[in-house]
């Protein structure tokens, strides 16, 4: 943003750009535009088609026009709250779920309402951190380790809260799992560790698991089952269904918590009313899954793991650090063992280190300083998704699920993923 | 809402409620629901359907699933500048258009984005005030009166501004017509006047349009065209389009403007993302217009323009004060001439006045004190929108457009509407 030196802008808003994920989106668009050749690594955008069943549901209801309830119409909550108390065997009522309009708004919808500190262990999702800014509010940060596999640890917790001089602040504590930017996810045991701890400092937990649906062998566990009356579960339609482009996100409160959806329904009516009317009916679909939609769920979930072990080789090849991931379309790279031979290059950031991959490889990947990672650590995301979704899952289903889907497959149908991958490792090896 | 005391809320948004439209219209689903028989004037949604092309148009692009950029879809963004151009005549720029979900929406990342204050002629739309306080500004108000046919006029105006203390604070001046809630609007010479006084004290215009295409003899005109480089045009699907559930508004900004623009693009990238694509895809469709959206409007038009007559008669039989609306469907009826007859039912303000009315008609419409006006004044809002649009939009389409629409089309498809302001007349007669 080049603005004016002068001109009235709220002051946490001024030098705040795009959102870095969309706006390495439009840039890799207008660079295509403009005749190069770019690898769309940088949108964390679900490549597969959202299910058919759930586009004919959408076709069905072109006509709904009314406004609907601002928490969300009432049938959508209901299949919601079923859907947790099936895939997360957590008891969530229609009444303590709310759809907005992506989870992002409903995300910051809640700092907005809520009178307290956002904790975010890092890397962690580029948004959380600016929604703070516009809203002029304070955002503590704990750092993971790459040696941790990017995970923050019971015992980091404890150490946080412990050393804070107001311990019983009112906090939340943000957790991400299967975790965007790294893919990670954190075992039953400490699921049941970071609960004990979030009540012992009556802590509330935003469990953003919105790539639940994408954990690789579907074990996703939610942390609410260890601490219903304090977690706030962040879910919608944009990861696993495909359609981020629809804009559906849900919150399943405790109804301990329900005085905060209340403020947050309160102010929703006040901005952007409720959901799309068409897109809701629609979600009621999706939510209630099937065999289908399951069936859909473990071809993705077995594409997206083939390919990230593919990608994983060529950049370990090059002494790359990066963990094998759980869910999800990420990987979070780690250049620090070759930190040496890119210093040579001039790159000293990680910001300086995507620039230049995306000026000499056409390779886009966001910055694990968006990621709140410190400035001059040599880290980014990689978003494996610029692929066809609908080829490659319709090639996926000419292998029974029961067997292994063949390199090759995810090779031919996902060439762009590799190639760029390999243009990341032959960049870091040449001098 | 009722809140625990000790919650942990930001003050701005303690005591804040739904908003009345959103809150009346669930509060009447609510008693319906129990059994009672509703007449349902509170809520301001276009009982007609959505044109049969654009919902088309939406079936077409159910399958779209990607993150639009946070402006808008380029074709969407060309067609809404294309229609500002063919129906105002505004040189209206595909890169000054802003897409949101609802213009309301649009307008709180305005008032957030903006640092200054917000002046509101009353009576106003609901939700300015309300956003104002949810971000914690201030908003200073004009209060119009019934003989003024609830306008500001420009004298008012010039004298507000050099009352002031600091005469160049920065600040936004909104102004709606066809207005919500009086149906009222503003002569080319008043415009004029108010395009004059903005650009001498350099206030930016909040110019909301939504209900433009409802003006009954299409004859609406923007403030734009005497004041281009700092108003804002609001527009959008809810009201002309009867897509209110669908959640698309639109800005439309001068270049000179497009810092607070590009502000409200970043805050819009860190919460809502986009619109819903399936949506934007839609609307194109709709901003194209063409002679079919056009029969449709003119069909719209008569029957409004009809039932508020009708209505506004039985009104006046009974000595209540109302103005004949040019544009959209809201009736601001003034109880004062009443006052007496009403005092001694015990009802002394508008919130008592609009509840009685309720519990004792089941006619729900909304207190003048909502909209800004004085808590003691005997005001409220009527939505003459309970009927089914479908209908009695078949009814019309027997009658050639050139001739009058026989107001027994309207008695026999709006009879709601009809028999809802008879009760009002009769419970207000009643002693």
């Amino acid at each position: 943003m080049n603005i004016d030196k002068h001109v009235s802008l709220n002051i946490n808003i001024r030098g705040l750009n795009q959102s870095p994920t969309i706006a390495i989106n439009e840039r890799s668009k207008k660079l295509e535009c403009e005749g190069h050749k770019i690898y769309r690594l940088g949108l964390g955008q679900s490549p597969f088609p959202v299910p058919s069943s759930v586009v004919r549901a959408l076709k069905m209801h072109a006509h709904e026009k009314d406004y609907l309830p601002s928490r969300g119409l009432p049938e959508l909550c209901k299949t919601v709250a079923e859907f947790h108390r099936r895939k997360d065997q957590l008891n969530v009522q229609p009444q303590n779920v709310l759809i907005g309009p992506g989870s992002k708004e409903l995300m910051f919808l809640l700092q907005l309402v809520f009178y307290g500190e956002i904790i975010l262990p890092t890397p962690c999702w580029v948004s959380y951190a600016p929604q703070a800014k516009i809203l002029g509010k304070k955002v503590k940060l704990i750092h993971t380790s790459f040696e941790n596999k990017w995970r923050v640890t019971p015992e980091q917790l404890e150490e946080f809260f412990k050393s804070e001089h107001d311990v019983y602040m009112p906090r939340i504590f943000v957790l991400t799992y299967p975790s965007n930017p790294d893919g990670g996810s954190y075992s039953v045991d400490e699921l049941k560790k970071i609960a004990e701890i979030a009540r012992k400092y009556e802590v509330i937990l935003l469990s953003d698991e919105i790539y639940g649906q994408l954990h690789y062998r579907g074990e996703h566990v939610s942390v609410a089952k260890f601490y219903p009356e304090g977690t706030i579960v962040s879910s919608g339609l944009s990861k696993w269904c495909g359609a981020g482009g629809w804009r559906l996100g849900t919150f399943a409160f405790p109804s301990e918590l329900s005085w905060l959806m209340d403020a947050m329904v309160s102010v929703a009516s006040e901005t952007y009313t409720s959901v799309s009317a068409p897109i809701q009916y629609a979600a009621i679909r999706a939510f209630k899954g099937g065999i289908k939609i399951e069936r859909y769920l473990w071809h993705v979930r077995r594409i997206l793991e083939n390919l990230s072990k593919q990608c994983i080789e060529i950049l370990k090849q090059r002494g790359i650090r990066v963990h094998s991931p759980v869910g999800g379309f990420y990987l979070f790279i780690d250049f620090t063992p070759v930190v040496d031979r890119l210093a040579k290059k001039g790159i000293t950031n990680s910001a300086i280190l995507c620039e230049r991959l995306l000026q000499e490889t056409g390779v886009a990947i966001l910055p694990g300083v968006e990621f709140q990672r410190p400035v001059k650590e040599l880290t980014a995301r990689l978003a494996y998704v610029d692929f066809d979704g609908a080829r490659v899952l319709a090639a996926s289903e000419t292998i029974p699920l029961d067997q292994k889907l063949p390199n090759k497959i995810i090779q031919t149908n996902c060439e762009n993923v590799i190639e760029a991958t390999k243009k990341i490792a032959d960049w870091i090896s040449k001098d």
